[in-house]
């Protein structure tokens, strides 16, 4: 699977924050409104995530999106 | 056109940033290795910029990812 280091920033900024907020990746997805097999190819840096989803994960984390960079 | 308040926020800081450094769109998008019509959209609110592509932009314009957002 293709990554780039800009990915793993994305990826491990939310996982670090999901973890540490105590929800699974299951929890993150309902509230993001996105499936929690995209949730998890994003903390392992497989996705090219969007602005948009960006936004969504960040409102579910209850975080500025620029936390999430 | 389709647009989100993420994809105008977006838009809206990379053209004051490029602005400020008197760069066209065509300069920030040989410097980007992007199109300079997908600049255009980008700053039109137009695309759903993926994360690779705003680590790109932010280096053009030497700024930090988060400065994008």
């Amino acid at each position: 699977m293709k990554t780039t280091p800009a990915r793993k920033q994305l990826g491990d900024r939310i996982r670090k924050l999901r973890k540490k907020q105590g929800i699974s990746q299951e929890e993150l997805g309902f509230r993001a409104g996105l499936h929690r097999t995209y949730i998890g190819a994003i903390e392992r840096a497989e996705q090219n995530v969007s602005i948009d989803n960006i936004h969504k994960i960040a409102k579910a984390l209850k975080v500025s999106p620029k936390d999430l960079l």
